[in-house]
């Protein structure tokens, strides 16, 4: 037993207005007067009308709906960012098309455009694959985070920042050689601030420091080999002092506490580790180890202010574009725990 | 410097064909002979169109979106189990609309209505706040996972098989005494099956066995907390004995590894642990640990693979519903590693 769906018509001739008056209480609804408003709205109850927010969408342009691309869901960072995005749905009414790219080049380009033919609203790019000046050239309103951006709109941790805090608390820590480990990240991306801060920080304090800069790999055996290798490096060259370690992430500061304190059967004095991301990890761990938070949830609230002012102004008669990309930085969080406090 | 929409009229001056016969050409494409599809399809490119799917949906009512709804994104489960889903829209062409529930039953119920609004052509529901029966009743294309599916087609792993085969393995380590730590969980739900797996191999073959139902808490330190209770009492009624302990999912399994480490500064031989769910932390813990791994990928294809035929018979002239709701099991896999071999 199908219900025959209510239309414009059936809704006007109950409420003796004219077709027109219907279609402008859904598309221009401060264009008739609060009784009017009401007469309809009481109407639409008593018709048990259901509204078809596809036609809407053809009379009135907007779609309410925002894409999401992100490069995977493997790592928590990543996930966490999405599930904090997706709960704005509660403040802004946005619903998300979300797609993972997972390093697929064209079918992200390809899943884009299906997007722009849908008449999505805006889009939030957490993927690196495609360069922010064509992701720019979409002409829609577009925000990046934690990734390149010269062309557009982004926010990102503050990532020097947290190279900062990380190294300050091993120098408080009374390390006697300071060691950053991260990949040869390019100076163009947000995460280069970590090796810039850590740098600055050794130098302007006159501390010892190495930077080992070095892939750990993509699976997790190769990276227990590769970390093992630095450990074994490490221990040669610094023998009896006291090491503070600052590792570019959580999964690799876990590696390296695991094969300290499986060779010493406990985390022994001559050793401190800061990690980075406040991933589940890091309390998980054998022991809580040290880490800079970011703080996911502001990030992504910035990211979708950012949005829906830009979302909001296409809706204008006459919208102004961005006269320049917007950029803002979230300040992380040092949480100290028992691998430095 | 904004590009002018081109209109089915403009199509149609451009080919010499009627309006008719170019939205012939969009809508059942078959109608029209190979060569005037042709012509149609060269004076698109000609033309540069841009195809506005909003109006195609009207048209033809698919609108090629999927909705998915997860109670979090916290869980290492669910963040996999939406990236399989996603990844299917290489295969299918479908747009997933994501939305996480995080408990909140009437947002989760809003929600829905909305996606129904839009005319979404299926669902698939991963939280459980939402009775099969209700779910049932929206009368749309629908797949659950791993929840009650009383009233819905589903596909779950076979939890009973799961815990059939940590006790197997258990035993096979010459454990003294078997023991299972899960909470209160419904029968009706499929988690159930691993305390009935555990039981029947327990009495099958003359076991001695203990099955601990206890709440581990929400929080990580409150599950620390209740853990090292577990394990006190453990050690004071077992002393001696080979302990085979199946816990009900790897964050706990890694939690009381790592009070079991701490305490002995190695994994000593009377114990013997295995965990559910195959999560990254089962591989980065203190030592590599023994779990039950769910085929995520094969559910996530499964459920899709169950939905687009629903969907698919609904675009039928006549389509005729499921006489009854469709169920599938997807076996799970045993991982042997450190802890129990």
């Amino acid at each position: 037993m199908e219900k025959k769906n209510i239309t414009f018509n059936d809704i006007a001739r109950y409420t003796h207005f004219s077709k027109t008056t219907i279609s402008r209480y859904f598309n221009n609804p401060d264009s008739l007067t609060l009784e009017n408003q009401k007469k309809i709205a009481d109407a639409l109850v008593a018709l048990d009308y259901k509204e078809n927010k596809v036609a809407r969408i053809l009379a009135n342009g907007k779609t309410e709906f925002v894409g999401i691309i992100i490069p995977n869901l493997f790592l928590h960072y990543y996930s966490q960012m999405l599930n904090q995005i997706l709960s704005t749905y509660e403040t802004y009414g946005y619903k998300f098309l979300v797609f993972v790219g997972n390093e697929n080049e064209s079918v992200e380009r390809q899943y884009i455009q299906e997007l722009l033919a849908y008449k999505i609203e805006g889009i939030i790019v957490l993927s690196h694959t495609i360069s922010s000046k064509e992701l720019a050239s979409y002409d829609l309103p577009l925000v990046t985070i934690e990734r390149e951006d010269r062309y557009t709109s982004s926010v990102n941790t503050d990532n020097y920042m947290g190279g900062a805090q990380a190294t300050g608390l091993l120098c408080k820590n009374g390390c006697d050689i300071l060691i950053h480990v991260n990949s040869d990240v390019p100076p163009e991306t947000p995460a280069y601030g970590r090796i810039q801060g850590f740098l600055d920080i050794c130098r302007e304090h006159g501390l010892e420091h190495e930077l080992i800069l070095t892939d750990l790999g993509t699976s997790h055996s190769e990276a227990i080999d590769r970390t093992k290798k630095v450990l074994d490096a490490l221990e040669a060259k610094y023998r009896k002092k006291r090491k503070g370690i600052f590792m570019s992430n959580d999964t690799y500061a876990n590696i390296l506490l695991n094969l300290i304190f499986q060779k010493y059967g406990r985390f022994p004095e001559d050793y401190r580790i800061v990690g980075f991301d406040d991933s589940p990890i890091s309390s998980e761990a054998i022991i809580p180890f040290s880490t800079v938070g970011q703080q996911i949830d502001v990030i992504a609230r910035e990211a979708m202010a950012l949005l829906v002012a830009q979302m909001n102004e296409r809706k204008k008669r006459n919208p102004s574009p961005l006269p320049a990309p917007i950029h803002k930085v979230v300040t992380p969080v040092l949480i100290r725990r028992g691998t430095a406090t």
